[in-house]
This record gives C-alpha cells, structure tokens and sequence, in this order.
C-alpha cells in the first residue's frame, strides 16, 4: 500500500491512522531480522500527533539526519548524539505535515562507501547500495511508504536501482540541508524513496509547502528522450545495457521520441572527474573535526578519501569549480534537443557484496554535480533477475515536470515485478 | 599586537604562549563588563595544545558554530547545546593549527538582525553591528587578534566598518560550513576579522590549509579600481559619502586608476531583491525545527522574516535563483574594466542603537548573492569621528588577489585611528 493509497482509506474511514502504523509495525517485526534497514525505531504505542499532509504516515529518516526523538550515529561506532537541539530542517517539515518518523535508517559511515548492516530485500546476500542503504530497503520491503536519504554521488539513484523503489533526488539546493551532516556542500542533495510517484510527489509537496494533487495522466505525445551514458566510456553490464535497450524500446512503443545521437560525451566525462575530486576535497573539511579526533577509528575507505581530499591543492578545487561552472553552461543546450535524458541508474544489478560495498555510482556523479533533478523507475531487470533502474534525468527547476512524465511512464512501463528474498 | 606580531615575537622567544594568551585575558576582564562580546570564556588557565601556522593565537568563534569544548546557544535565550559532537569545520581547522579558543562571541539571534548584549567598544552607546557582533567588538577591542564570523547579508561587512576591524567574507563555498548553523544555504559565508591584512592572510591559510607566507609590498601601478554603489539609490549617509570621496582621492594620489563610470546598475540593483527574497525564503526551511518549536519565544524581527519566508511560493524562489544566476554571467564583465571594485561598507556609521537594531546591510547584499569575496578596510570616518569601512570586492577565486592589494592599501592609506571608548 503506498501512502497515497493509506490516506484514501484512512479518508474513507475504512483504516485507522493507528491500524496502518501497527501494520507497518508488523512489518518490521517480521522482517528487520533479516533485512537491518534500521538503527532505531519508535516504540510502537508512540503515535501520530501532527495534522496534514501526511498525516500518521510513517517514513524512515537517513541516520544523518539530525533528530530532536532519536540518536543520530551516522553509520558510526565511534561517535553518537542522543537528541539533536533541533530536528533537521526536512524532518521538521514533514512531521509539521503530520508525519510518523518510525526511526533512522541505516547510512554507510558518514554516507560514504563503508557499508552498514542493512541486506537487499531482493536478495539478502546482495548490498541494497549506499549511501541511504535503510531508507532503500525498507522502502523496498513494504516497512514504510517513505524514506528520506542523500545523494552526494549516487546515494539515492543506486539504492533505488538495487531495491526496486523510486529514487527522486530534486534539483540542487532546493530542499534546505540544515541540520544534515555536510559531506560536500556543493553536492549534497536530499532525496526521497517510494513505491509510487504520487507518494514521491506528495513527499515533494511537504517538503517545499506546496499543495498535493495526484498527478495526472499525460500523453506522451511530442515527448523527447535523449539516451546517454555518462561516463561514455563506463563499464556498463551486458544485461543492464540490454535493459536500458528494453526500455527504449518500450518508450518508443508508448510513443516516445527516442535519440541517442546527443553530443558533449567529452564535457559530460569531464564533469564524472570534476565531481570526484570536488567530493574529496570538500568531504575532508565537512569531517575535519572527525579526522581529527577518530582517524585510527574509522573505516580505511573513509580516511582515504578524506587524505586524498586533503592532498589537493587549493588551485586544484579552484580549477574544477570553475571548470565544472564552464561545462554546466555548455552542457545546458542538451535539453534543447530532448525534454529528459534517459541513463541507466547504476552500471549493474546489486552486488553480492553485502557488508563489503555497496556498489558504484558513476553513472549519477555527473548529474549531482550539475545539480540536475533526477529520478530512478524501477522498470528494469538485470542479471539473476535482480531490479534494475532507469534514470530520467531534467533540467534543473523542473522537478515537477519530471516527477509528472514518471508518474506516466511507470504507470505505462509498470515496475518490475520479482518476489522479496524471505 | 597582530597575530603575525605576537607569532614573531614567540619566535624570538621575547613573548610565551602563556604571557599573550595572559595578555588576553587580562584585557577581556578588563573590558568585557563594558564591551560585552562573549557568551562564554575559556578557563583562564586552559592552554593551547595545538601546534602550527596559529600556535598559541586566541581566536574568538561566533555562538553560531557547533564546538565540544563550549556550550552554543545561537543569539537565544531559549534553545542550548551544551557540548557538541564535533567542532564546525573552521573551528576544527583553526585548532589544528595550534589556535586557541577564547570563546563563543555573541550573534545575534540566529544571526539574523535581533542584537545582542554586544556594544561596539568605539562608542559604547552604538552597536557594534550584527550579526557577528561579538567577533567584531572582541578584535577592535584588542581582546583576541581574530575571530570568526558568518555572512548572511552584511554580517562581515557592517560590524567590521562599526568597529574598525578588517572584515573579509571569501568567495562562496571556499570555507566549509559544516557545523555552522544555516540561515539561507545560497549566502551563508564563513568570514574572518582581524586588525591586520597579514592576519586575515593567517587564517586565510589556516582555512584553506595553504602555506602562509606574509604579504608583499605591491605596485599599484596598472590598479584599476571601480566604483560602485549597490543599490544604485540606496540612502548613503552624507559622511560615508564624503569618506568615500576621500578614499577615491587618497587612492587615486597613490597611482591606483579610479572609474566610476561602471554600468550594470539595472542589474545590480536588482541582485539586491532577489538576496532578500532568497534570504527570507531559505531561513524559513533552515529554521523550520526552531519556528515551529519556538515561534512564540523568538523575537518579532526573526518571527516575521520566517512567516514572509514561508509565504513566498516556490515559483517566486525558483524564478529569484534563475534570474540570479542571469544577472551573475551578466554581471561578470564589471572585471573586464577593472581589477576590483570599491563601495563603502555600509550606508552609514554605527547607529545609536544598541540593543535595538544592528544596523543595515544594504550595500552587502548583492555582494553575498554573487558569492564574491570581499574585505571591508577600516580607513575612514564620518558622524561623529566614528569609524566607516571601505569595501573592496573581487572577481569569484581572487581571494588572494584581494588580500594582496588590501594589504598595500591599508598599509598606504593607515587604518583609521580613534581612540576606545573607556
């Protein structure tokens, strides 16, 4: 049931706001043992006090999040913080919206690569991704409808890709980060989990104080899909290039304008580079404290970036700024030619690699540093049948006529259907 | 004594670590009663543990950083942290570098425009200006060489030409703000005071994580300064108007090329509506935890730029960043013509105002909306021989281009010089 579908029957008087978060309890009751997407929860006779929106809809919080009614550890042994003086600026909104946050879910150290607990839904001996691995897995498991995570490289694409959701990652600097650990201020972006479009939307619709209409059907008539691979030269797996091969073919069939013949690969490359680099460098000073104090405590994976971040000099990150500045203006001519662009969201299916990594996410570096919004569909299968996503990628600003052409295209496509790993 | 002096002077071994942090102290029991710029203090007998660029320098932090060692408290009287989990980044920066922590200097409340206790030590009856209220008096004051501030608006810029310090905000994004507590995600800056340019310079390495070398004596020969008055009609008062006029002079006797003919007005005017839309906009989501928890306790100025923050629509804040982002590439050619711009720092001296206002940041405004780095050079006076600032503003990534030519500036024209008021 998703929450679009909840607040329906709780309108109808035909489910009670505390029946629906008893389920959800149940849910993770049943399951937690073996998928680990939290760090911890409500007491389950904790209920709803919020009118709105989303009222008594549960949602799970990113364990970077700052929180007023639960620990924060982000992905830590080493260091925790029982309540926050304040709730960060996005879990404020939503409980203002009458949200239930059920708990945090499980991040990688600092929202890294270092893994958590947390195993794919799909397969529990494969990675859900990272770094919002709890929020994508307990989407993905029917725990909660909603799950707020990051994205500083693939944080939100590649989970949603391995776990079957919906990823929505909004245009750059749109939802306000405060109160959110920083990892790199330039990339940085809140995005959120679901099972439907409309319950993205509805997300959406909270967090920036807007109103809620469920999206319309649309035709796809005159709408333009540009297919890109970016890095152009990225390791792409056979089956996920034959799912991305599907999927146009599909898209083409609904009437879609499908081109492959975009340019700027060179540009496009340079920015999957720019973005690593920037992440380093601004990732060192974010945790300089951290360094400081815990560098013998954290994960080899953590302390290298940070080292390497450290190691660049100053004319260095100057450069790529205004590097990347360059390249985002001249790559902006792009949607002249097409209304999205359509990439695969990770270069394979979940690996099995639970607890080792959490996969790889070239393939959304260079659209979180062009601050572009994105979103993960969950159209597609891979290798041994696992979940694959598919990208839309918008201009910036328009995240509404993004969060409109998924709604539809999922609705046509349909999401992919496989059984949970019980 | 400058930082850069009293490093010299540990040096030569004619001044301990002990004896300046002593000489601090002493001067804060003295003064604090009167002056007012610290929420907390260090032990008197805590030392510095650090070693490096800034062993043994006290630093004063603005209470809007987060810090292990002190409690925070925001300009409120209505929320504290007693001890955080991590050090902001800077904080973390600087003592890594050896400094020491004096203590938290007082904000204003969420270093928007509701003032402190702070006075500025020029005049006790006017304000020192905000928000970084306490940073600014504490370095005129002669208590510690630096501190730290944030720039949201003119919170660099109008204290340091109140107090007569130097004021530098760097380029946008250059210095982490993790840990800082947000106001507008798009304008807050972390910015530094000092009573030197080399001191600037000092932090700016600390920062930065740079060498530090001091600066050069420099030609002006080929220097082409314009000036600039943004908002084209902002009310200046007749003082800083003639103090700006001496300064063309004073420049353009040293052989630097004076213009005044810039154009861009339109423009630039325009930036200064749409940093005041953005502002309002942001605060409202970056304090969204704080208005609903506390807007009966917070002041009516914070109350009311939260509730006109929410009242903006998402489109009005979409076309405000678009149309900012125009005006930037439209505006960039200023430094076709000329190396920097000059501007007073401020529309008038410090106000009469203690305790009610902090002054006006009106000639900041579009400055932070740029992202551009600035200085505020205290070398001149108006009302009442109070002092004013004069404002330097440079193309995004010459920050040290900009200390370079301030530092031979000051060094021609003299900072200003007026007594304390005791």
């Amino acid at each position: 049931m998703t929450a679009v579908e909840a607040l329906q029957r709780m309108a109808n008087k035909t489910l009670s706001g505390s029946e629906y978060l008893a389920s959800c309890f149940d849910r993770i009751h049943q399951r937690e043992g073996k998928v680990q997407a939290w760090e911890c929860l409500a007491a389950p006779q904790a209920v709803s006090h919020g009118t709105g929106l989303l009222q008594n809809i549960p949602v799970g919080i990113k364990d970077i999040y700052d929180t007023r009614d639960f620990p924060t550890r982000w992905g830590t042994e080493y260091i925790r913080c029982d309540r926050s003086v304040s709730d960060a600026s996005p879990v404020a909104l939503l409980k203002n919206a009458g949200a239930f946050v059920m708990g945090k879910t499980v991040s990688t150290e600092f929202a890294y690569f270092s893994p958590g607990k947390t195993r794919n839904p799909y397969d529990l001996d494969r990675t859900p991704g990272g770094s919002s691995s709890g929020s994508a897995a307990a989407v993905a498991d029917g725990m909660v409808p909603i799950a707020l995570g990051t994205q500083t490289a693939g944080s939100i694409t590649r989970p949603a890709s391995y776990c079957n959701v919906i990823g929505f990652k909004p245009t750059y600097g749109l939802i306000s980060r405060a109160g959110i650990k920083s990892f790199s201020e330039t990339l940085d972006t809140v995005g959120y989990f679901a099972r439907s479009v409309n319950d993205i939307a509805l997300v959406h619709a909270a967090l920036t104080c807007t109103q809620f209409a469920p999206l319309a059907r649309l035709d796809l008539a005159g709408l333009k899909i540009g297919v890109i691979r970016v890095p152009s030269d990225g390791d792409l797996d056979r089956d996920v290039e034959g799912a991305l091969d599907r999927t146009c073919q599909r898209l083409s069939a609904e009437g879609v304008a499908i081109t492959s013949s975009l340019d700027h690969a060179r540009e496009l490359d340079r920015l999957v580079e720019l973005q690593s680099l920037v992440m380093a460098f601004e990732s060192s000073r974010c945790l300089a404290d951290v360094y400081f104090q815990h560098a013998d405590d954290m994960s080899d994976k953590l302390r290298e970036i940070l080292e390497r971040g450290f190691a660049i000099t100053l004319d260095e990150y100057y450069g790529a700024r205004q590097e990347a500045e360059r390249l985002q203006s001249r790559v902006a001519p792009l949607f002249k030619e097409v209304d999205l662009l359509l990439s695969p969201s990770a270069v394979n299916v979940a690996p099995l690699a639970s607890g080792i990594s959490t996969g790889d996410p070239l393939y959304s570096r260079a659209w979180t540093l062009l601050g572009l919004p994105t979103i993960s569909l969950p159209i597609e299968s891979g290798h041994h049948g696992m979940p694959v996503g598919m990208q839309l990628i918008a201009p910036r600003y328009r995240d509404s006529v993004l969060l409109g052409y998924s709604h539809e295209l999922l609705a046509r496509l349909g999401r992919y259907a496989r059984a949970l790993d019980e």
